[in-house]
């Protein structure tokens, strides 16, 4: 297992050595270990889940940002339980998925006395895909909602100017000896890499995908790519979008809207992005076996549905990502090999 | 002011006046004051905000449902602290309102001292629109996160059968000495109503509103109409419905998916509706003076984007129902003859 295994153009590593490799590349900047292990463990969740592009395939852009003072390597975490469950977090700046982390622990752990918690995160940084920190919630009998705002790249209903994030939203619910239930979302129709796709494929795009730059709804890739992505149900999913950062960003007391500032223009500066982690304690609600019974029968109801098309199966939120994390746990977990080099090239920097 | 104005086919009533004819017409049914008021106040502040489909207008129904004995007149509602901020309730088949109103109240007070609570809802009914509540709990400074399950009408995303309900989701935050910030969905497109108005015209609909009942986009409305409502945004808003079920059926242990029963096909039956309260006590995080101007800076972000239409400025969500609860407040609340008739009818029955 110690030598990765190389098919053409990817290299695949067991889990362990996937987190030891991105432990020790995020180590590169200065991170420390404890820290660098936190991170490491969401960006390899993600990974596992094949969520590949929020995985360790951020690391790169991290260290960018570490190195040029975006992101700080040390920061001082301020953790203030201001009361029995409601947590606040100044992350001062440090990587996402380290404060992310942090906040969640906090939150269980106030909820394992209240039974309901729930952080409130400012001074943070990009946090790697919901689904991670929610499997981990589900993995010690936390239901959970986590959500962050984010960079703005949707206008809002009626608007021609990008004014709020594509601001993903999570849930996941434990299934106590099976699978959990984790929905994972953001709050546009499609990615813009889907845009881009057809804007090079030559094809027409559905008119309910983006809008162009006078925010109105187009057909035309290029056109939209000059635009603005649509959220889901037009003014519903604005309305969700706008909401995800009223609590994870206004009520943390980061930066909002058009307060958050762009990893992508400006790397250098501090983004202050919100975050929030509500957790449930199911235990509270009644025993692992109700918890499983239940869980058991909601998706079978679900997935015995008749199909529309007999090959497509039903299927619950989380559950091919779930499919993916047991066979990569297996088979290990396949990443581009020029990532790969890159990778060991920062590990191999570390002082 | 007790005198009704009457316009055309209108009935024009004050708040006060509506809130005590509310009152009585629930009282007809054997609904003990208290109650009965408590439910006037939620289906009130509906026609407030100009939800008239889901104000006044629905005590006939439910009073069928109190005389056929598919709600409990006077049921013994079961509230247990489980923990510090976790409440569990058993609402032993009584009127949704009266219900959601309790286990609001008793999530406010948890929540005082611990700043964040969340009450599980079991035993329930139809409980009228969330802006009521969530408004409430602004007014008290708590922020919320309110949802409800249903009876099925929508297919799971790939499937051509019914197996989940249009679930409600709100969300309000407070904006002391202004307006709150209010989000009222349900997870379809469209309402069923805006369907069958385009199958009276002969109108073509979009393909996103619904599928026939094979299950496939259509844009025949009659197909609609023998098919199912499509989520927004497809898949995620299946996911959404399906985990406001989780954590307001499900984990309240109430009925979930096609356990629920319906309403219009046995008036009968007890539906055991789940809901959930979660709230947020915003004085711990702040001063009323910060909220206020955060909570403002943020509106004028969204409503100074630049329009796609100059004559349709961009709005929050609530804003539209705020104006009318301030106008109706002033200037009365009108309510159709008809149902004018029908509640004076029933309050003059009452015992």
């Amino acid at each position: 297992v110690n030598q990765p295994r190389e098919h053409s153009s990817i290299v695949v590593l067991s889990e362990d050595d996937l987190l030891h490799l991105a432990r020790d590349a995020l180590q590169a900047e200065g991170v420390p270990e404890a820290d660098a292990i936190s991170a490491a463990r969401i960006l390899v969740l993600a990974d596992l889940f094949g969520v590949s592009t929020h995985g360790v395939d951020r690391i790169p852009a991290y260290s960018n940002r570490l190195r040029i003072g975006g992101i700080n390597a040390t920061p001082s975490i301020d953790i203030k339980r201001v009361s029995p469950s409601l947590i606040r977090i100044d992350g001062d700046n440090g990587l996402g998925p380290v404060i992310g982390l942090e906040a969640l622990r906090a939150a269980m752990d106030a909820a394992t006395e209240t039974g309901v918690a729930m952080a409130f995160v400012r001074g943070s940084n990009h946090f790697g895909p919901i689904m991670p920190y929610a499997y981990l919630a589900c993995e010690r009998g936390f239901a959970s909602v986590i959500a962050s705002n984010a960079t703005t790249t949707i206008a809002p209903s009626g608007g021609r100017e990008s004014r709020l994030g594509n601001n993903p939203l999570g849930m996941g619910v434990p299934n106590p000896g099976g699978d959990p239930i984790i929905l994972d979302m953001a709050m546009s129709v499609v990615a813009r890499a889907k845009i881009r796709l057809a804007a090079q494929k030559g094809e027409a795009i559905p008119a309910t995908w983006a809008t162009d730059r006078d925010g109105r709804a187009t057909t035309d890739p290029n056109a939209a790519l000059s635009g603005f992505l649509s959220p889901i149900g037009g003014y519903k999913g604005y309305g969700l979008a706008l909401m995800v950062d009223l609590f994870a960003g206004l009520l943390s007391d980061a930066a909002y809207l058009t307060h958050v500032s762009s990893w992508a223009d400006a790397p250098e500066a501090p983004q202050n992005l919100g975050h929030f982690f509500l957790v449930i304690d199911t235990k509270r609600l009644g025993s692992t076996e109700w918890l499983h019974a239940a869980m058991s029968d909601f998706r079978s109801i679900l997935v015995e549905t008749p199909a529309t098309d007999p090959d497509q199966p039903v299927r619950v939120p989380g559950e091919t990502e779930m499919k993916g994390l047991h066979e990569r746990k297996r088979n290990g977990i396949g990443i581009p090999r020029e990532l790969h080099a890159v990778l060991v090239d920062l590990a191999d920097r570390r002082s």
